[in-house]
């Protein structure tokens, strides 16, 4: 393709609006531009990449043995109503009425659809196991959106959904799917982590997000450094921590006056300790009653946990007269010696040797706190993992990397199928219900992801698996006819070695030439340049590192396939 | 892929809402199932022909210059208000608000996207021309859909808009989408016609439609049997006849008593005439006045063609009381001579040699009519082309055939660029607004075209670039060891020459496989029956024109390749 000819309209500056790097990059790039809020337009190299992405997910799940199939954009309520989600499902559902005044809704995602497909042609066990598969647009009216192509309103998203008749298969599909979801962001050229997005304990179902690592990303992930295993930061599970002996020689509790010192931070100082030697106490509300919550001076709660743990419908902080009622001082000296409520600890406060606690008084703590000896708890796993957390599965460590979620795999059970009446007769001829799994890829997330973790300051740097093109040619002078007949040729023996080669033509300065391939990011450029043309050499350059280096003109080619070769 | 696994439910029965035989078949074949009215899931095997009509049109795009873009379903009202549109275009055109009450569309087509795409990126003639297409989900709330994805609501299509500095650019990408839709079809491996849909006498802009043939098309298209032109039998341009020389020995003008009689079968019944011999003159009232209109009794007056020649807003047929004050007689024997409104005349009036017309009076005919003697009128193009018509163009002669539109190219000119201001500098640094070409294709609908043409009372003949698979192996007998281990080599033999070979692996008997078979019509089917097998033999069967023949189970995959090689 001809820069010269191509609608790839770059930007100097980021747009003001713009939130994300990914966002900036993609608009500077010339890839998308804004229609509306959360609406976009893909440009010409924005489509060659999404089309990269597509083509991928498209064979992987094809290899799987999944099967295309299209479901509309505009689906009937009475799908919904069956399901129960059109009442349930907030404003992101966007809801309107056709001419003749029949509701309707964008699809956010397909499952009603879907299980209305098979409930109407599949009825015996013989047809099942299916799974069946769409790339296409999708619409959430997020009330905010933002991020480009990351929380979009309108999105295309490859979206499966299998079928089957026992826990097995669909177990073993789910599996499947799992290595179908590694192939295809590994083919994506990216790093990420498959991250448990459940813990697995209710019902059997279980999940997995793929996240893509990067230090922009939302979410907190704690991966192990020698397993596979990997979780959001809230919901890692962290290993207990046995009760230990009580110590010996350690003095009894004593109270100390600490006046204004209230946080972690102002007591530890003040008494010259370290925060892993505080003991945190804080007063909960929950539907359980209140309960006083106490994790080590260093480590924060995590409510999620929390609640999981006490099995509550909500937890919340305390107001401050709840606080005054339960421990008699005012926040801030909080302590768990002495108090009438139910009181829960994280394991980590076990690891505290003489610790320092509230002495439920105001300008007081108290200091040689021993847990063995001095403390009434029940022990759980109620904080967030940390780095050096220790793997719960293999003993390993935890690193604590960030990410993007660009799939998702769930096993979703009987939910559809049970409220849509989608059965089938089983070997026994009994009717069961189907039970279903469900896979999702945000395709034009995969491609902003992968801009956040692949970017410098000059712009993006494309795996080649995603890359619009895998080469450029770069003729600094376009009106110099010795460069533009050596560019010409170069550009044409790439075409023919079956290489998607990008020639940048303009009649352009130099500068604006290399800070646009810069910040285009393809992975390989070489540059023909008048003085090393008269010496016969170009000059190939990686985009990634920025290596680069001077090649005869004649072996351009076979150089360009022996990079583009050490980048896949 | 294995039938067996496969998403593929047949129906025996055609679904009663049904219209169209494409839409039948179709759904017969497990191809596409409603969801609601105009609105359709592909199935897989839908989805398969729909990738490849896709994938052609994407390829023959891409190598025609155009680039793909992606515009989004929701369109912002914003924009259709700027072309004028939002309160122009009717109820098709699905309004309604988001969450936070703005007003958008579901794009039927793009024009305002692409113009406000190019807008806002393009300043100079140095930019142009280029050309942006994408295929897309697009929606249409037509009061009464039907004829499945013929005529649907939600369809996909691709539609390319072109942006040019001249007119001559402008032409110069007609004529490239010409070939490229020509080159489209034929890949695709349809009967097609490029039809002239304008006439091109107004404002430089003109357009063609590509038709598949079919002869349950809803169009009937006249077209040349030696030159390749082709138009709608309404807009068929027809040859002007000279005016004759005046008879000689003809009687004169002779009034002849035709009681009650007066349609033209009634009057050469009578008179013991051809039709052909009749000059039928049916009186019109226009914004142009009352005119009384002259055919040849074997032709009809083409109302389209009488308003463009009349240069006039409307054209209708005059009631009775306008009928008995222009002509002085009831309706039916209205004639030529002696009338006082202005007369137009068919150019087949000249081929009248001894004519027959109205006496303008009741029961009344005259006789020995010369046009060239008795007739004052202005003589025009003003009806409906027929077979054996000659052509404008070459002097062939006209066939009528029936088709279905499935493409349509079109010279915009600046009707979107002058709304929404999408202007560019010229060379002399002048504003101009943007010269616009738009080019569509239905995707789904070339695929329903297809199956219009191409089948038989059993099924589908799928063309062998849009068919789902290119061979079928059918085993008759899967509980019979020898037949499957000889079908199984088969099968894997086909994929191993890069086919998409399916087999119908199922345990049922075979009536119902060949049926199926025969429905889903995939082009070449190797059947493997226990008796042949015994004598190292398999059968070999066309779906087109059924040919089948008995080769060496040994040769089969080669026999394979030759028979599907001559259908390529």
């Amino acid at each position: 393709m001809r820069y010269s000819r191509m609608f790839l309209p770059t930007l100097k500056e980021s747009p003001a609006d713009a939130d994300v790097i990914s966002q900036k990059l993609m608009m500077r790039a010339g890839m998308i531009r804004k229609v509306a809020a959360g609406i976009y337009n893909l440009l010409p190299l924005g489509v060659k990449v999404v089309n990269n992405v597509e083509q991928i997910v498209r064979s992987e799940m094809n290899r799987a043995g999944a099967q295309e199939v299209s479901m509309p954009v505009v689906i009937p309520s009475e799908l919904w109503k069956e399901s129960g989600r059109w009442e349930e499902y907030g404003k992101e559902l966007l809801r309107f009425t056709d001419r003749h005044d029949r509701e309707f809704c964008l699809g956010p995602t397909h499952e009603e659809v879907v299980t209305d497909m098979v409930r109407r042609e599949i009825r015996s066990y013989r047809a099942l196991p299916v799974n069946l598969y769409q790339i296409q647009t999708k619409f959430r009216d997020e009330i905010r959106p933002r991020f480009g192509l990351m929380r979009g309103r309108e999105f295309t998203m490859k979206d499966a959904y299998s079928f089957h008749a026992t826990d097995e298969s669909a177990e073993q599909e789910y599996r499947n799917m799992y290595d179908t979801y590694t192939r295809i962001f590994e083919r994506c050229g990216l790093e990420f982590k498959a991250v448990e997005a459940d813990t697995g304990s209710i019902g059997g179902n279980f999940s997995h997000e793929f996240t893509v690592l990067a230090d922009s990303g939302e979410d907190a992930i704690a991966s192990c450094n020698k397993c596979n295993y990997a979780a959001n930061v809230e919901r890692a599970e962290l290993r207990p921590v046995a009760e230990g002996a009580v110590q010996p020689g350690l003095k009894s509790v004593e109270r100390v006056s600490t006046p204004g010192k209230k946080t972690v931070e102002e007591v530890s100082a003040y008494l010259k300790v370290s925060p892993k030697d505080l003991i945190k106490t804080l007063i909960y509300e929950s539907d359980k009653g209140v309960i006083a919550v106490l994790v080590r001076g260093d480590f924060e709660i995590n409510e999620f946990k929390l609640k999981a743990a006490l099995d509550a419908q909500f937890v919340r902080l305390a107001d401050e007269p709840i606080v005054r009622e339960t421990t008699g001082a005012p926040s801030g000296f909080a302590g768990p010696v002495g108090l009438k409520v139910r009181i829960v600890a994280d394991y980590s406060v076990r690891t505290v040797l003489s610790g320092v606690a509230g002495a439920n008084e105001a300008d007081a703590h108290i200091i040689n706190v021993d847990p063995a000896r001095d403390l009434r708890a029940e022990f759980m796993d109620i904080r967030n993992a940390v780095s050096g957390d220790t793997c719960p599965r293999c003993g390993g460590t935890f690193e604590i990397r960030r990410g993007i979620e660009v799939g998702h795999i769930f096993k979703l059970g009987t939910k559809y199928s049970k409220a849509m009446g989608a059965t089938f007769l089983d070997e026994a001829g009994k009717e069961q219900p189907i039970i279903m799994g469900c896979y999702g890829i945000g395709i034009g997330r995969t491609a902003a992801a992968s801009v956040e973790q692949n970017h410098d300051e000059s712009g993006i740097i494309w795996p080649l698996p995603l890359s619009p093109f895998d080469c450029e040619v770069l003729p600094v002078n376009v009106k110099e006819p010795e460069t533009m007949k050596a560019a010409e040729a170069l550009y044409e023996a790439l075409k023919k070695t079956g290489l998607d080669a990008f020639i940048d033509d303009r009649d352009e300065r130099a500068g604006v030439k290399f800070k646009d391939a810069d910040l285009i990011g393809v992975p390989v450029r070489v540059t023909l340049g008048e003085k090393n043309l008269k010496q016969g050499l170009v000059e190939i350059k990686e985009r990634r590192g920025g290596a680069q280096r001077l090649v005869p003109v004649d072996d351009a080619v076979t150089e360009v396939l022996k990079t583009l070769g050490s980048l896949s």
